[in-house]
């Protein structure tokens, strides 16, 4: 879970689904885009890629999933047989983590913020894709398969949507994007001076003295240029990104299995294979680790991290929750749900230079030290053809623009993207079919960038 | 999960654990209670009968339990390999359910209700035990291994404490408690004429044709009286309360388990065995039927309509949840957990003939049919030597004292207990190594009683 970008695997440039919502073939799997392929199949076509099957088909109160007590056996989704990752399932299986796995809860605010609304009229806002198709925003939400999505203008909600099963009080899978609260957490405890970024990762975690980590820096992994023998490949059966989610609980195990039983054995196994330091690659072991030296250096959990340092701060309205693996931790690495207004809460905090009004919840520095982005040239050697120019800071993902926007990411399409220069957030949650995000960002990135651009052009 | 009032099977009278806080062997279950012995048994005494451990021994953060990241192998409880229902496990496991078992969720209202508090010295309130013991209220917590426990007056949040891992704000293990809300959600719905206590089960469920409900009605369910060939007894690992489990995912299952995948599948192969209508015999199967009923009649989950028809209107402060049976359905028979806040706001709710202020919640006829309670004969048929005079309405346990208290019961001391005389509703969540409530009854009952006449002596 939580997961791919897909690194020096990919992903290729040039992907993009026709505004229509007819079936069509798409060249981009072919051209190297990482899926989640192993557990999406059925779709595939047959010239050498998949073909995204057409949106309006995959609604799932429609196709009826999960309906009624108890639900047709061919209509039920459970993570014991896997079913729970595969699509259209996970339309319905993002929106409700909950009830297929352990989870670990995060309070809402004891008094909940209110969020002012200002509804426009954002529906036809205008864009090219990265292959120069013209696009309306509306269009781009259907063919990106998004389950929800809000725009915060000027601390305004202007625009907020809910499709399929999604609604506003049902937290949806976050993916990656539990990175980036990761991250900022362990920016914040350093800024106490609780951890140190310059520490050997050992200091708060010795027991991955023997791992690829043992001569590696908090702040080697904090921006993920870590040396380990770590795949992250959806379309790899035997990459490790599937061990990493049998050992968490989330894959079913076979019969017999001998392997890691939990996060902590799954990393401390993990041997080194190149320098620290260098290269950035995206790798969801580093989030996890990065969780464990965050649990550590905090004393406490990361669910309770999060409520105390963010969630209630910014007056989260509901619960937030993490997947738990079988020994009791929280997946840092992508295991945080949440609701769509809570996600859009914590981007107008980055938004603000952390602040809550006149409260500083977030140390200034620690928000400008993430703005400012990682090591360029580092980020270019992954190879990334739909982030050029971007960099990684914090876990998180840095556009380094004219207008410094910023982004939290996650597999099949999650993100918070924060527009300093527009006052704008947008927060979405999506279950496209392809894991990686190249699938959606070609449609997705020119239409946050266009409404940024139509944000500014309004009068204050 | 959920379950067991010993029925005929037990319980005998004449149960208390010492006042000392000294390990004793107790006499009861070789009198024949039924225990939780399946899975207790490493405290089993020499002389026929288990020993009970010093409560003061079993505080779950003094033990280590679940503590630091990972926890220490023998210091973590799972569900897949039974642990979690081990005691002293359970003092930590009935806290934190939704972090082993997957669970659906019952929002807060969205505007909490406030509670006044006003809070008394109670501690010191003296009552005899039913074997005769002095005791004090405070002696009384310990030694029945309360978890958390609020007592209401006239309205006011009078006292309140918090024990080993239990927290305010972190919803509690209710097991049987569970079935009083599908109870109410049931006679709320006859009285909405959306469910007729008089048809026969199948016009609602009619895949259970060929089960023991075939020829039952709704009204047999609601109030236990159903020849069902069903045992519901812990201290026999074959009895049909395993199966129950296993089927509804609490328990783990064997390797090549063929049994029933789900809740549903488990009722249906259930046979008839005596007559329908007549002597009561608690069984949670007829909660798990009762709760299909609910939610065919209702037309929603379990979760929605608690949330809807109770969480909503009484201001609860807290999400709730249920446990959930592989197909998705929730446990009606013992998968509730909540905060003690929440459930003292549903005790006050009854108290107040299912007013909140003004608002009538539950029509006022609901309410007094279940004080009034139900058969008594039938009741006294089942032989519980605890509960003389008692009887069993629309799945509440109603006294028949002068005060007219009503009681909702779960194993292992779970219970709310509501006495309008006395103005007084107490809410309590405990962890008692033994699943029978015969186990805390004769300490439990006579505190109630005794709080009860001590706040009725008070000036208002």
């Amino acid at each position: 879970m939580s997961m791919v970008e897909a690194g020096k695997h990919g992903p290729e440039n040039g992907f993009a689904r026709a505004p229509s919502r007819r079936r069509a073939a798409v060249k981009a799997l072919a051209l190297g885009t990482v899926a989640l392929a192993a557990v999406w199949s059925q779709a595939a076509g047959a010239q050498g890629g998949p073909a995204l099957p057409d949106p309006a088909t995959t609604d799932p109160i429609k196709l009826g999933w999960m309906q009624g007590s108890p639900p047709p056996k061919d209509k039920t989704i459970r993570a014991a047989d896997g079913s729970m990752l595969k699509f259209p399932q996970i339309r319905w299986s993002f929106n409700h983590m909950r009830e297929l796995l352990p989870t670990r809860d995060v309070r809402h605010a004891e008094t909940p913020s209110t969020l002012a609304t200002q509804p426009a009229e954002l529906d036809g806002v205008a864009f090219k894709t990265m292959t120069g198709a013209d696009m309306t925003w509306k269009e781009m939400l259907a063919n990106t398969y998004t389950d929800s999505i809000l725009v915060m203008h000027d601390g305004k909600v202007i625009y907020e949507r809910y499709f399929g099963a999604a609604a506003p009080h049902r937290p949806h899978q976050a993916m990656s994007v539990t990175k980036s609260f990761v991250g900022t957490l362990a920016a914040m405890l350093a800024a106490e001076g609780k951890l140190d970024p310059q520490a050997p990762v050992t200091k708060y975690v010795p027991e991955l003295k023997d791992s690829a980590y043992g001569d590696a820096t908090v702040r080697d992994v904090m921006d993920m240029r870590i040396g380990v023998k770590y795949t992250e490949n959806y379309a790899d059966p035997t990459s490790s990104i599937w061990d990493y989610a049998r050992a968490g609980g989330i894959l079913p195990r076979p019969p017999g299995y001998k392997g890691p039983d939990n996060f902590a054995e799954f990393l401390a196994a993990l041997p080194k294979e190149g320098p620290h330091g260098k290269d950035f690659a995206y790798k969801t072991s580093n989030a996890e680790v990065l969780a464990w030296i965050v649990r550590r250096a905090g004393g406490k959990s990361l669910a309770e991290l999060l409520r105390e340092q963010i969630w209630e701060p910014v007056g989260a309205d509901d619960d937030a929750y993490f997947l738990m693996d079988p020994a009791g931790d929280e997946s840092g690495g992508g295991g945080l749900n949440a609701t769509l207004r809570d996600m859009a809460r914590f981007g107008e905090l980055m938004r603000n230079d952390g602040k809550v009004g006149d409260r500083q919840v977030i140390p200034a520095g620690v928000v400008a030290d993430i703005r400012n982005g990682g090591d360029r040239d580092a980020f270019a050697a992954a190879g990334y053809k739909t982030l050029p120019g971007w960099s990684y800071r914090n876990m998180w993902w840095v556009t380094n623009n004219a207008n410094k926007a910023f982004m939290a990411r996650g597999i099949h399409g999650q993100s918070i993207y924060v527009d300093p220069a527009a006052k704008m957030v947008i927060a979405r949650f999506a279950s496209h079919p392809i894991a990686a995000n190249a699938a959606n960002d070609p449609l997705t990135l020119p239409a946050f960038a266009a409404m940024a651009a139509h944000l500014m052009k309004q009068k204050p």
